[in-house]
């Protein structure tokens, strides 16, 4: 390029700053304007919600740059409160309105680039330009929220996803009561329901209210206060609402210049983030990209994807043939509840039978580090794979602890294109208050080959049939202390082999223990003296009653 | 195979009893009998530092089965105190020996699987036998240790490898005094010398004093206590001694079988585990394998290894064809040393030094999670690839938290066989409290595809040559609170552009800055000038001072 390229940048957060911090490394001469409509740029939009609730204190810490930082540090010309309002491709130029003082001007550029973003939806309710219906975008509108809550007041989020989670925890923290409103039957839907138990019980042991199934209809405005009507009737009386129900592109100003947009109207970028105009760029949360695993559009609104998009897109400008593509997303997600965690890469089992696609699963119940050192806390990990190669499609997890770990090596795995039998020998680090010789993603990968291998059928489901035989192996202690739900027979795991005429070989046989592990063993055994047997995925934990401990305290 | 196969298994730990309890799932009839020399069997031998300290407070926690248990679990006919003195292999038998009552007899076999372990190693120093020169192998040795030790005495630990690391730790929390000895001139010598700089300076921090470059020659005993004389003269008084330099294979069975043994006394295995007898497997410790980067033979005496090699040797008596092959070691290791981690995975550059391979390195310094957030903490992540492929060979990780979860990353994408670009699209789970839009991992990914791609010079040492000019573009007063080496040129990074009238053309640049960051930054502006310049890799962080901050607190 010449050292004269001028590149306009609209939208200062993550992929726009991304994309100008790299433009200025690539190319010390050029021109590089960036306008952005809000006050703030390249600010830290992950951690709004911590301010909210007092756990980051310090606001500055979010405001990560400011123009005369970026002035200071990248030579930018950084112009904020100026909106984009029109795009004239054939002129190359961009004619944009300074809402301080309404004056507008044209700006010109070589290459463009659109990072605008997405705005949290807001259906046209009645009552919902309620001013304390609130959003949660930026630094104003945490700021707002700031303002509007104080402990003991009421407050009702409705949608739980990350966001909804998040604020919850976070309003609780600073006092208030909370109700979580979604409209799926489980919160945080990225992920199979099964995994979210443990998160949904640790919002409700830190008294968040949580109402699954179930939607608003209207905000009907008191004197005092906010009445939530929700779809099934029920009313839920609100001193401030946030909404967290998802977000919507902010890409008028694109299909107005008439760029391709896909269905949902996100961007359409190649794999070097070029619209349909080979000199408008775009990324972020407003473009949809490939998926990594299973090809088909996808869009990740999240900081992560944003930023190397906005990466790739400044290389592509400037390196040339030296430019690597952006491979797509996969759309890794972790959220926080408390002191419990929970995440998701690749693709959820539901997605895949919305898709129609063949899939396997399990799940394993284990812990994050070896159980003899202190500390050791639950962890579950639930694997999918596609049956034919044994490829990995998707890998969630919930705990207490290392599941960010574990999520982060089953993403890599997944990148790699790895299988379920190379799960099986990660190496992975291995000191006691880091690991287990053999961690929950080996024991995974040895659970999935088991099952591809015909050791073993598992059920995810505990059998209403009263023709199948239910075996618990756990001690009894332990099962008289938390039954299963439903008619079963407790055999101790080591009297199981003394025990078989215990069990009619003319029917089936379900075993079940706490963690899945006992059960697999049993249904080895039952198996081999010739039952008809499956093993309950993952035991109780993961399905039942996930704080139901594996042990009794022993006295 | 027929139902009345019988398994002896020669060693009772991790690799014989993951091994014995395959192949009771796999094989219900197998007849399965295991000896073990020493009085327990399946013990968690990587836990026993920590019993000594009395951070794990259960000693039964360690002793994971028992005889009993396993006949429970199992159905295994389990001998300890029995000790395998002969292999027949004509026969299919081996002579053992009870060590009760000195009774011997032979067990016949169909398939042999030797387990033996490692032993600590004892030079044969003048001295050496005294009972205060303590090793630690197993519960016994431990119980040894623990009655050895009272708070307030003087130990001196000889090697500073996990063990020699882990029992520094824990007998400083039982109060002790202690010296560290390493014959080599860092800590950790698995490590490159650079990534043990935390973990060292972590352990002088809690007052264990650190002996590098120098060994032991004699333990000369005195009254009341032993007084070790190291090569250099120095003298070292103890109450007690941990020899923690080493550990040899125990395959003086296998050799007297005529077993085939590699050059350092390991015996060879082929992918599933048979050693060059077809019906004698063998695993663990004392075993070498295939190296999964470079191809070579190793040995890894750890845990993780020894869990699935025995795994896969009952795959293969069991399974027949559906048996998977063990595909190698990596390495991969973690010690912690108070607050601090480091471990590493793959390859050190040391290590391909000594192999004379080529390899490109950068070190990048971040922290584990956002910044913003509360909590953040100094990390440091070294990657080491191949420069024509730019496939990953190795990587090292020290820092307080989120150590091993970069280390497990990167021990899978190294298997996967990724490469430098790979890591920077690695997409990782990202909220506030668990990682950051960006995480160290992408940044190595970015470092290492800079250098590839000619953006940016690295050195990884300092120049001492009065010719180059070295320019701190740190803030002053960082500058000069905690002062760079050398003669150096303060121009704070934003003022960088403004000031390159200060800087000789003709001679070429060093930039430097804390992490490494800023200095990369600046030198790409110095290149585009048309300096001769080189970026400081990694920092001052990662080579002079680990603790010196990035930001001086603001007041």
């Amino acid at each position: 390029m010449s050292t004269s390229t001028r590149l306009l940048v609209i939208g200062g957060v993550a992929a726009g700053a991304s994309c100008a911090a790299r433009a200025r490394r690539l190319d010390e001469h050029a021109e590089i304007i960036m306008i952005e409509r809000g006050p703030d740029v390249s600010f830290a939009n992950c951690g709004l919600p911590y301010y909210v609730g007092g756990e980051i204190g310090d606001r500055a810490a979010l405001a990560v740059q400011t123009p005369a930082s970026l002035k200071g540090l990248l030579n930018l010309d950084v112009r904020t409160g100026c909106e984009a309002v029109k795009i004239d491709r054939a002129g190359k130029r961009v004619e944009v309105k300074y809402l301080a003082d309404g004056r507008s001007e044209w700006i010109s550029y070589d290459k463009l680039m659109l990072s605008p973003g997405a705005s949290p939806l807001r259906p046209p309710l009645p009552g919902i330009d309620d001013p304390r219906v609130l959003t949660l975008r930026n630094l104003h509108d945490m700021d707002r929220i700031v303002a509007a809550t104080e402990e003991g007041m009421r407050a009702v989020v409705i949608g739980a996803g990350f966001i909804g989670v998040e604020m919850a925890e976070q309003l609780r923290h600073k006092g208030l009561s909370v109700q979580l409103v979604e409209l799926q039957t489980q919160i945080f839907p990225q992920l199979d329901a099964p995994m979210t138990a443990l998160l949904e019980s640790e919002l409700r042991r830190h008294d968040v209210g949580i109402v699954l199934g179930d939607g608003v209809a209207r905000f009907e405005p008191q004197e005092s206060h906010l009445r939530c009507h929700l779809t099934s009737g029920k009313v839920l009386e609100a001193d401030l609402v946030i909404l967290s129900i998802g977000v919507k592109p902010d890409t008028e100003l694109a299909r107005d210049a008439g760029l391709a947009l896909g269905p949902r109207g996100h961007i359409v970028v190649n794999d070097f983030m070029q619209t349909s105009d080979a000199d408008i760029y775009a990324a972020g949360d407003a473009v949809q990209t490939q998926d990594r695993v299973i090809d088909s559009p996808i869009n990740i609104p999240m900081g992560g994807p944003a930023n190397r998009q906005g990466r790739v897109a400044a290389d592509h400008i400037f390196l040339a043939d030296k430019a690597r593509p952006y491979p797509g997303s996969l759309g890794t997600a972790i959220v926080r509840g408390f002191d419990v965690a929970a995440g998701i890469t690749g693709w959820s089992e539901k997605r895949l039978i919305a898709a129609g696609k063949a899939y396997q699963t399990v799940t394993v119940n284990d812990h994050q580090h070896a159980t003899y050192y202190p500390g050791a806390k639950p962890l579950s990990l639930k694997i999918i794979w596609e049956p034919e190669s044994g490829r990995l499609l998707g890998a969630q997890a919930t705990g207490c602890e290392g599941v960010d770990k574990r999520l982060d090596v089953m993403a890599t795995a997944i990148l790699a294109k790895m299988g379920i039998d190379d799960l099986c020998h990660l190496e992975l680090a291995y000191a006691p208050p880091f690991g287990a010789a053999k961690d929950a993603i080996n024991l995974a990968g040895f659970a999935a080959c088991n099952r591809r291998d015909g050791l073993v059928r598992h059920t995810s489901t505990l059998p209403t049939d009263l023709q199948v035989q239910i075996v618990d192996v756990r001690p009894k202690p332990l099962a008289d202390a938390f039954p299963a739900p439903g008619s079963v027979i407790n055999i101790p795991f080591p009297t199981l082999r003394a025990n078989l005429d215990k069990l009619d070989r003319a029917r089936p046989v379900v075993t079940l223990c706490a963690f899945g592990k006992m059960s697999y063993f049993a249904a080895r055994i039952l198996a081999q003296e010739g039952f008809d047997v499956a093993s309950f995925s993952g035991g109780l934990k993961a399905n039942v009653d996930p704080r139901s401990p594996a042990k009794l305290p022993t006295a």
